[in-house]
Parts: C-alpha cells; structure tokens; sequence
C-alpha cells in the first residue's frame, strides 16, 4: 500500500494511526501543502484525487480517498483489531464522536479554509485566528459534554480499546495544541489524548515521526 | 423512533430518506433552526444533541446524532434494502462520495458557519454569497470529475440501488438549488439527483414534503 500524506495533516495523521493499529506496513509518499504552492494540487496528484487533499491509499488496483471512508475499508478488509465495537449503538456512538471532529471541526479549520478567509476574504489575522478558535473550542465543548456524561468513555473514547473517534480525537488535539488553543476546559478529550498518545501505534504516526517532518 | 428535524436542513434530510428507504415510520419533532433565535441551541434540545444541531435520531434508549453515524446504524439494524455494495473497495467508493458532500461541501455551507460569517466576521452579503458559491462549486467539480470517469455509476451513484452516496448528493443539490447555483457544469451530479429523485422514498422526504416546511 502506498499513503499519499503530510506530515501536519490530521487527515492523514488518523489514516496513519489506523495502518499502525492494524500492523500494515505502506510506502509514505510526502504530498506538501505549501511547497509549489501545494503540490497537493498539481495536475499528477489531482488524477489521483480530485479533490486536492491528502490522504490517499492506493491499494492494489484501489484509489481510496476520505480519511473515514478508508478507515472503514481497512477495518473491513484486516479486521483485527478491530476499530469499532461490536453493537449497532456502540458503533454509533463511536462514529458520531469520530464525525463530530471530522464533519464539525475539522472541514472549518484545515489549510484551504484559512487560506481562503486571508486570501479571499481577506481577513486580518486575528479574524482568522478568531476563526479558528471559535469552531475548535465550539467544537470541544459540545464533544466535551457529551463525553464526560458517558459511561462507554474509559482511557479512551469507548473503554480502554482504540477506535476511529480516538483516530479522530488524537489529531485534532495536536492541531489544536499547535495553535495555542487552551484545552483545560476539555479535559476528558486532554485525558483521551494523552492515553492514546502513549500507544506504540499513536506515536509513531505522530507528525514528528513521519519522513517528511520539518 | 422520533427524528429531531428541520424541513431544509441537509443532514436531517439524508436521514428521512434513509428511514423511508428501510420502510421505517417515525414521529417528527420539528426543531426551527431560525425561529426563538434558534430552538436547536435550547437547553432542552441540547441535553439530546449538545452540538445544538439536526438531526438526532432517538431509538428506545439510544440518542443517535450526526447523519452519517445514524444512517450506518439504520444499516446495521435494518439491513434490508442495503444502503452500501458487499465488497470493501466499492464500500469505500461509495462512503467517500458521501464524505466528499458531508466533510468538504456541507461543514462549509451550513446555516451556522453563513451567521458566524455575517454576524461575527461581518462580511457583506456578497461576500457571504461567494463563499458559498466557492464551496459548493470547488467541491462539485471535484465530485462531477470522479463520477463521470467512474465505471461504477449508473443511474444513480453506485449503478441503479440508492446507497449513502445518494443520500448525501440529493440534499446538497437541493440546496445548491435553492442557492441559485448553476449546475450545468456538473451533469453527473445532476442526473443522479434527479434519478434519486424519481424514486418513492426520496420524494417524501423532500423538504416541501415535511410537516414543518413553509
């Protein structure tokens, strides 16, 4: 397998959390953001995700992209461990917390969104940093609340086994910590965090860790 | 089982026409994502959803929330007709259309980011308007581009059977729609919106059909 990956990108941060858990190894192909002014959206890397972002896995014949919905094939196609619980409710809890991040979150703090507020709108920075603030800690707050009143939460999001809402969790909590956000009124996703990052298979997908680290 | 729903929100949207796919009858709850400054941020309404978004789908004792999360549930436990192809790499087509509209057109263009672009960013109007139009348009015709080089597509999305790709397309055209937009330029997204559309359980679960739609 082959994961078209930047090092910063919480996308491919989650996919590479996930290939670490399942014991998969895969060639790291570095996609910059900013370099060539993205090489994320040169013609080559475009054929292969029109989108213009990262990740992609090329699995055999297989061009998979969005991070959840690769996630989900590798959980079916190497099921152990697996990446969500066994029951209906509990898969659903787990995917509602991995999708607040990722529909709720995320999408409104990625590099594309904040370049087009300073390009476009042109916004002064602290705008833009407002921004980002407003939809992380609106974000964890509700995430927050629903984590700490739920009995499924144990060291991480659903007992002490790693799931796709902790794949979530994990970067989003790095992104944010990189932008100075305080997390002290968050601290059951702090906890989850913390617990997760001391996993073999977190840490090696940290950013730090990965070939093309700055 | 009782949807928390607003006749024109797209997530909700997605979900009633996965419940009337799957032959499921439910009581609607309206939530009014304008009226009484928005009854989606009610205390009440909050302790089911705290992100103080539509839909929330309660079943017996589960409170389920995020529309993709639900409708995977709803697959789960009513299985038939399914909503996703058998094999894992047609799955993942499939989930990453979905996402393609739910993490990287839909968190961008939503009722709550449009407010928080007029009221706290103060754009004009116009400003607003061309945000929406850019995302919507970018990510359309990176969507228009995967689908119409796609062996797999059909009628609609994933051949001629609704899957969750389906359910997410609609919507979004729906409300691109409504928007003004024009949609020429992507004839894939398009034909499939309206075939999706022909069928039983897509029309009732249009906005002009709920009980609270003006």
């Amino acid at each position: 397998m082959k994961l078209y990956s930047y090092f910063r990108s919480s996308a491919a941060y989650r996919v590479r959390i996930a290939l670490n858990l399942k014991g998969l190894g895969y060639d790291y192909e570095a996609v910059h953001l900013l370099r060539d002014g993205g090489q994320q959206l040169k013609p080559e890397y475009r054929a292969l995700n029109p989108d213009g972002i990262v990740p992609t896995l090329v699995d055999g014949d297989d061009v998979l992209t969005q991070s959840l919905a690769i996630i989900e094939y590798l959980d079916e196609t190497h099921p152990e461990p697996p990446l969500l619980p066994r029951g209906p409710s509990d898969r659903a809890f787990v995917r509602s917390v991995a999708m607040q991040v990722a529909c709720e979150i995320h999408p409104l703090d990625n590099l594309r969104v904040l370049k087009y507020l300073k390009h476009q709108v042109k916004v002064p920075d602290e705008t833009k940093d407002a921004w980002y603030r407003y939809w992380v800690e609106t974000g964890f707050a509700s995430l927050e609340k629903r984590l700490a009143g739920d009995k499924r939460v144990g060291k991480l999001t659903f007992g002490d086994t790693p799931t796709i809402a902790d794949l979530c969790i994990v970067p989003q909590v790095f992104n944010a910590r990189r932008f100075g956000i305080d997390l002290a009124p968050y601290p059951t996703i702090e906890r989850i965090a913390d617990n997760a990052n001391q996993l073999d298979a977190f840490e090696r997908a940290a950013p730090a860790q990965q070939p093309d680290a700055e």
